[in-house]
Order: C-alpha cells, then sequence, then structure tokens
C-alpha cells in the first residue's frame, strides 16, 4: 500500500468501446500524447488482439509515450497476452492486464467454465504475461457479484503468480460506496498475500454513483489504483471520470490524505481534445469540465464569490485549467508565430509542405474570423499531423441555397485521390441536399447515426462551427468532423471525413468486455 | 421517519437558476404538468420574492397542479415569506421552503449576523411561514460546513416552531459520503425533537458526487427527502439528478428498502422536455437518460445480452421511459388523430383555431418529412400552447444562398406584431448572415451567448434540426428554439424566439441562494 493513488485512464480502451465514440489510429497518439501531459501513471491504449488496428495504435502510442506506463488489455489466453506483448514490445514501461469473469453468474452463463477451470486459467494468463512483462495487472470481470471467498482464492493465486496489481470492476455499475468500500476491505483482508499487490478499482456509471464507489474503495477499501476515463467516456453510462475523481482527491485532501501525480490544469485541455474526437458532448453541468461548472466565476454571480471566493467556490478554475483557452492568433500573425503555436499545442507536421499548406489556410480562415483560437488550430491541422492516413476525399467547394416553398439544393466539388468530382442534389435542408449530393455519386450506402454542430470556440455564429458526422457501415462505426464558418460546408467536410475513414483499411471489432 | 422516501424536486428553482436556463412562464407550467405526470411528492416552483415573474409562475402552477405538492423558496424574513405564500394561495397541497445560512463562513462573510441573530431570524421566520401553511420546510444553507452543535440548536427550534421538513444542504458541493452519512445521523442525534420532523438532504454535484452523498445522507443519516433536479441541471456542476437518485433506490431495494412515488416510465420524456426548453444538452453517457445509456440494448452488444440480460443490465430502458419513444403520426394521419396525440401528450390548445393551424404546420412537416415524433409535434405547438405569451416576432420566409469565393447572403422575412418585415445580409456562413440580417432591421443588441443544433428524432440529416440560440441583453439570458428540416431555417426560427422572450416583460433577478 502507498501514499500515492495511481490513475490509469482507459479512454483509448474502455472509453472506446462506447457506441460511436471509435478513433482512428492518430486521434489515438493525440489523446494519448495529451494524458502523458496530463502525467498519467498507466494509459491503456487499447486491447491488442481486438483488432489489427488496435495492435497498431497500441504500437505507436508505446513508441511516442515515455513518461506514462503503457498498457493493453488481453483475456486471460496465450493468443490475447502475446499480441498485447508484442504491441507493446516498444514502450519504455508496459503492463499487460489480463482478465476473467469470476461472478457465478458470468461463469456460468458467458464462460460456461467451473469455477476451478476460470481458477486455473487465471493463473496461467498471469504466468504467460510476466514472459513478456514484470508489470501484469488482473481483473476479475463482474467482480463485485462475484463470492469472496472465490474471489479471494482467485487473487491469492494470481498475487502469487506475480500479478502486481489486482482489479476489481463493478462491471454493470451496481454499486453503493459503503458496500463497494467494504467488498473491497473484506477481499483484502480474506487474501493472505494482499500486501503484495496494489489493490485496484473500476467502476462503471449505471447509477451515477462510479466515483464514489471508486473513493469508497480506496478511502474504506484501501485501493490504490483508480481506472477511469476523461470525461467518464465508456459504455453505457460510462465509466469513473478521471477530472472528478482526481478533483475529488485534491480537494479533500484533508479526508483522503493521497497524493496523485495528474498536472490538473490539463485536465479541460484533455476534456475538449476527447469531446472533439469523438462527438461526444460534455453537458453544461458536468463537474469540473462541463462549460457551467465553474459558471459564477465567469460574470454570473461574482458578487457574491467576490466577498469571500470560499462561499462558493471549494476549487477555481484556473486550477483545471480552464483560463488555459486563450485568444492566440489573428489575421496579422506570422508563419513563426503559427509555427510555435503548433509546437506549444504539441502538434508535429511531417513536412515543409505540409506546414505551409495548414499556414495557408489559417490565413485563409484568419481573413474571416477575427479571433484564432487553439481549438481552431487543432481543427485547421487535422488530417494533416504526422502518421494520419492519406486522405482520399478532400473538399474543394460548395454552393447551396434554400428558399421557403422550393426544395434546397446543394453542389459540392471534391477529390477523390485528387481526381476532381461534381455532385448535385435536392434535400430537405441544404445539410440533407449535401449528404444526399456526395451520397448520389459515391453510393456509400453508410448509414447517418449523428449529425450534431458545436460552436468551436464561443457560441456566436460569427464562429467556426464543427459538424460531427458518424457513419456506420456493415457494423463498423466512425467519426467525420469538419469545421468551418459556414455550418453547410463543415458539414460536408464531415461528411467527406466520414468516408476517408469508412475506406481506411482499419477494421475493429469491439468484443464484450 | 418513514419507509418511504419523499422525492422534491427543484428543476424549476435551483435548476434554473443555472445561468443560461432560464424558462418562460408557459415553459415552467409544461415542466410542472410533466413532473407532476412522473408523481413527484414535491414540485419547487419557483422563488416567489426574487421576480414578477416567478411569482407569477408558482402561482400558475399551483392553480394547475393537483397531486404534487406546490413549494416556494423564500429567505428568512416575511417580505419573502408573504410573497411565497401568496403565490401558493391557488394550491391545493403548499409548502412555503424558507432559509438561512449556518455556517460561520456564510454568517460572518455574506450575512454580517452573529449565530445569536440568525437563530432567532429563523425562529421568526418559520412562525411566520406558519401563518399560510403547516407545510413549512427550513433549509440551513452551507448545512454541511456548520457547527454542529449550532445547527443542531437551531434545528431544535425551528422543529418547535413547527417546521416539519429540515433540509441540510451541501451548498458548495464539497462532501463525501460517508461523512455527510455521518454528519446527518449526528445532527439529528444531538436534535432532541429530531423525530418530529422529515430530514432532507440537498446536495451540488461540484465533485460528482451528489447522488452518493444524498444517498448517504438516506441510508446512513437517516433523511427521508431527497432535494434533486431533471438532469441534475442546477448552478455550476448542478444538483442531484432525480433520475439517477430514483433508479439507484429502485435498483438497489435489497439495500435501501425504502418506497419511492415515482412513475420511472416518465423519466425519459421529462428529461427531454427539460433539455429542449433550457437548451442544456444531455451528454450520451449520463446516467439512465443518456442516449447510451442503455445503447448494448440498441443493436450493439445484444449478443451477450442475449444470453442473459442481467450479465450487463441491472435495469431496463423500458423501465425509464426509452421505449415510449415511437413513430406515431405521417402524411397520412388525419386531424382527429392528431388531436388525439396532442392530448395524449398533455397539450392544451386554447381554441379551435389554434388546433387548425397546428394540424395545418402538422401536415407541411409530414410533407416533408415522413415520420412525425412526439418532439415533432411538442416543436410544432410550442408558441400556440394555453398561457403562451403572444408573440410579436413571427417568422415568415427566408432565402439564402452560400457559395464558395463569396460571402454568403441571407434575406429574411418575419412580422412583427402582425407588420411584415425584409431584412438582408451577408455573413460568415449562411447562419451568420441570417442572424445579422434580423438584427440590422431590429438592432436588438443582445449577446449570442450560445448556438446550438440538435437532431429532434434522430441523427440523420432528413430529420429536423432544432436549433438554440441564448441571448443575454442587460443582466437577462433567454433562449429561443427553432426547429425546421432545413437549419438556416430553424436558426432565424430560434432568433426571432429568442427576441420574443427578451420582449416578454418577465423580468426576473436570481438572487444567490
Amino acid at each position: 500500500m502507498s501514499d500515492r493513488l495511481i490513475i490509469f485512464d482507459t479512454t483509448l480502451r474502455d472509453g472506446e468501446q462506447s457506441p460511436g465514440a471509435s478513433m482512428t489510429r492518430e486521434e489515438k497518439i493525440r489523446i494519448a500524447k495529451q494524458l502523458e501531459k496530463l502525467r498519467v501513471d498507466v494509459i491503456e491504449a487499447g486491447f491488442a488482439a481486438s483488432s489489427n488496428g488496435d495492435f497498431e495504435s497500441i504500437k505507436a502510442i508505446a513508441s511516442v509515450v515515455k513518461d506514462s506506463t503503457v498498457c493493453s488489455l488481453a483475456r486471460a489466453n496465450d493468443k490475447d497476452i502475446s499480441r498485447a506483448g508484442d504491441a507493446l514490445a516498444p514502450a519504455e514501461r508496459r503492463r499487460i492486464h489480463t482478465f476473467i469473469a469470476t461472478s457465478p453468474l458470468h461463469m456460468q452463463v458467458k464462460l460456461r467454465m467451473s469455477p476451478d477451470q476460470v481458477l486455473e486459467q487465471a493463473i496461467r494468463a498471469v504466468r504467460f504475461a510476466r514472459q513478456y512483462t514484470d508489470d501484469v495487472e488482473f481483473s476479475a470481470e463482474d467482480g463485485y457479484r462475484s463470492e469472496l471467498p472465490f474471489l479471494a482464492k482467485v487473487c491469492e493465486a494470481v498475487i502469487k503468480e506475480g500479478a502486481r496489481t489486482i482489479n476489481i470492476p463493478d462491471t454493470v455499475g451496481y454499486a453503493v460506496p459503503s458496500l463497494y468500500g467494504d467488498f473491497i476491505r473484506q477481499l483484502r483482508e480474506l487474501t493472505p498475500n494482499s500486501d503484495q499487490a496494489v489493490w485496484s478499482v473500476h467502476c462503471h456509471n449505471d447509477l451515477g454513483m462510479a466515483v464514489a464507489n471508486s473513493l469508497a474503495g480506496v478511502s474504506i477499501g484501501g485501493a490504490r489504483q483508480v481506472e477511469c476515463t476523461i470525461n467518464g467516456l465508456g459504455e453505457r453510462a460510462g465509466n469513473c471520470s478521471l477530472e472528478e475523481v482526481v478533483m475529488a482527491v485534491k480537494t479533500r485532501r484533508d479526508f483522503f490524505d493521497l497524493d496523485v501525480g495528474i498536472d490538473t490544469r490539463q485536465i479541460v485541455t484533455a476534456s475538449k481534445l476527447v469531446s472533439n474526437i469523438t462527438g461526444f458532448v460534455v453537458q453544461p453541468n458536468k463537474a469540473i469540465v462541463g462549460a457551467n461548472a465553474f459558471a459564477h466565476a465567469s460574470g454570473i454571480h461574482q458578487d457574491g464569490v467576490l466577498k469571500a471566493r470560499q462561499t462558493y467556490e471549494i476549487m477555481t478554475a484556473e486550477d483545471v485549467g480552464w483560463s488555459a483557452n486563450k485568444i492566440v492568433l489573428g489575421k496579422l500573425s506570422g508563419r513563426n508565430a503559427f509555427k510555435q503555436r503548433l509546437e506549444a499545442l504539441g502538434i508535429q507536421l511531417d513536412s515543409e509542405q505540409a506546414l505551409n499548406d495548414a499556414f495557408q489556410r489559417f490565413k485563409d480562415l484568419a481573413d474571416r474570423k477575427a479571433e484564432i483560437f487553439d481549438e481552431d488550430i487543432h481543427a485547421l491541422v487535422s488530417g494533416e499531423v504526422a502518421g494520419e492516413d492519406p486522405e482520399q476525399y478532400r473538399f474543394i467547394a460548395l454552393s447551396q441555397r434554400s428558399e421557403t416553398g422550393e426544395r434546397p439544393t446543394a453542389r459540392v466539388v471534391y477529390s477523390v485521390n485528387g481526381a476532381e468530382q461534381t455532385a448535385e442534389s435536392e434535400g430537405n435542408g441544404p445539410v440533407d441536399a449535401t449528404v444526399k449530393a456526395i451520397e448520389s455519386v459515391e453510393q456509400s450506402g453508410a448509414e447517418l447515426l449523428l449529425f450534431s454542430v458545436n460552436g468551436i470556440t464561443s457560441g456566436t455564429t460569427e464562429s467556426q462551427g464543427e459538424v460531427t458526422m458518424r457513419l456506420q457501415k456493415a457494423g463498423r462505426i466512425v467519426n467525420g468532423v469538419g469545421a468551418d464558418p459556414d455550418i453547410v460546408v463543415a458539414s460536408a467536410k464531415a461528411y467527406l471525413s466520414a468516408l476517408n475513414k469508412l475506406r481506411s483499411k482499419h477494421e475493429k471489432v469491439n468484443p464484450q468486455v
């Protein structure tokens, strides 16, 4: 046991399992780099055996991340574990996270295995994983609904095999803090060699208590690792939210008395990055990272707060990085200022040509929009970053019109592998006409699951609109994102971006974990 | 103490205090009616003394709600309490909720009063409130940061004066479940006449633990009322979420052993109504009411779940009303079917003419959109419902165009109190041009705080887009909403709707509570 709370982020694994939140390799690398800046202890980068795409993403992240441990999930079998081990080979610090279900229901119905068989497989898995790394984590899936004596027997056995971290998930989000905390405490007491491992909690948010349950696992149960995700992303109602659990431990240090290594001023940037990439909006009243979370600090309730901040504030907006979002560039900014800002944002373009192209787009945008924010720059260069798949589809131009009483029409000009295409259609609205125009030529047959619009920088109609289009085809789901001050143009860009992702070679099947 | 948990909803009071969530009287009535359908025990309808608008809203809700108790907040002074009493006069069941701060920090810095003065004022307030109703609730603001012996003295005194409910808020969202539960338990033990009142909890979500804290107040502390809001709406990170706390108590009945009167199948409808009216989106991974909360039930993980639902499900989507959202009407539906559907949705139009107008708009929409959902109908009749302020501004027609390389333009035709206006402008995009066109004539000078777009029914571009425009002028914030399959038309409607609200006479100042 330690006085340090280990923060294990699984945005790229459990978070990505949210229907619709799938990410490309390049997007995963961007998030992983931000997680490293945030000083996350462990980054679960994916589930290597689930797809070639996931394998390659983990390998790429293992190659670029230096300060955080990089981890892959693996079912408790040799094939999964060797895929995880191979993907993690480039990492400076690597962890294999292997799991098997231990609850009566999951063993009987899902695994169709006896408890003894499960125990045996857990032991073999940890033993095999130790061939790849000393840092092996074992998870008992549906652990909280498992029988304590059996679960303790499994934990004791895998610790003996060298598992350094033992994770007890509340897989279905069924726990209540006091019960879950007691469960972890009892389990540790029943496990004779419990002091030889770090105990970990992994809570789902189905009843809205993932953060409180995780912290009860820590304060009552003695766990010293929390598994969590940015914005609480994850299957169904999601996972324990990183930003909430970290700020609770920091703000209530008087009670928890634990250190966390997180640089909290990187939280808001991480939150926005994950939201932009996945198209999952953060609601305004979300704790810590919602637009209103510190709203009295930004104009409304300043009077009361000015008398004494503590009357209504227990932490400050600056603590979590809200102030970092400043106007940085404008029409008069030069190429050098642009390049420096890219570097500060951690964006690497792979050639002088790519830089020049991005700068040209920056100047075009600055002609139409007075204030250029960091988010605008991210939007500007997405698709240009080193490692991105080359784009098949590129937007060139659009003209559209609508008039009450007539059918809206759109004409889209774009290129496919360099060859220009012109597409025209009518539709229910200009955006619908735009999508129908592109489909009339491309015939992708993809189903549009989501169309959403967010202002990138502020709420005004002068700012850029960022459109997310989520397409589904043959079981694959991709998010295309496009930004432009013209919302119809942004929609065309988003649709083409989604088509690019659909045509890319990343095949991915999310198994049930 | 009772085996029943009282659900006290404060969406219309604490929820409305969220910057940007202000509602018109008609909107508040719609939400109150849905809360009654949800079988909420107590509806806190507003803060009568805060504004004439709030006073009128409470009065109107007190007149239409029959099954729930209607409540108004009031500071601990005669003027506030008499305003609350007057506003509540039409109610069948009425409650006055009076409060004063009891923490050392709030008493010294905010109130500049001694503890004895606070005690005296609390007693006088409850005594005065009892002249209006037997059902008086007393809240100790910042109660959780108060000193226990003093707080117990205040509670004992106000119970003696006839306060039936004692509420101990965690005003700044600072609590941890085990500590907060113990605090309520100790407070009740220190209050000699504690058994003569129902104890209540009111938790804010700044550290993401409002639901768990509330439930610890119940299970450890013995509280039997929870104050909460739909979607967890509220200042900063919001309040305890009604849907989460209710479903936790229902799902974990084995642990809580409490009855709640809520009709859970009305939860999703309530959530969508509040989200649509306030323009506050619900994130997809929000527990219970997020679009993904039951996502495995809708296509992705069906295989695993089909083996045995309980493997990954602890409640069903139907339990909370997800299935209620069905296709109900189309092009071939007649006037009678439309009328019946309005009745089923609880929408009352005040004349045959209003019904005929709404049916004509329904037919127009059905010409452009194959499937008409309940949400479409709500959007169609908003502005037509009995009690709504007459609209000054009405949308008539729009034509707009944009073409790469040229400035987008828009021409909007609308009426102001029946007189037709035509406005034209360029802009950064077609939506920007539309807003600039209207402003070029109206010169409202309002600041646009938020522009957001949501698909009303599904994600596809064929569905209607619902645009929210949040305007601020001279300290007032209003939300205008417009729906149309053409996103630019929806934007024009939303802007005109916001202007209507800005020009209406509801003045409202949110005091700090």
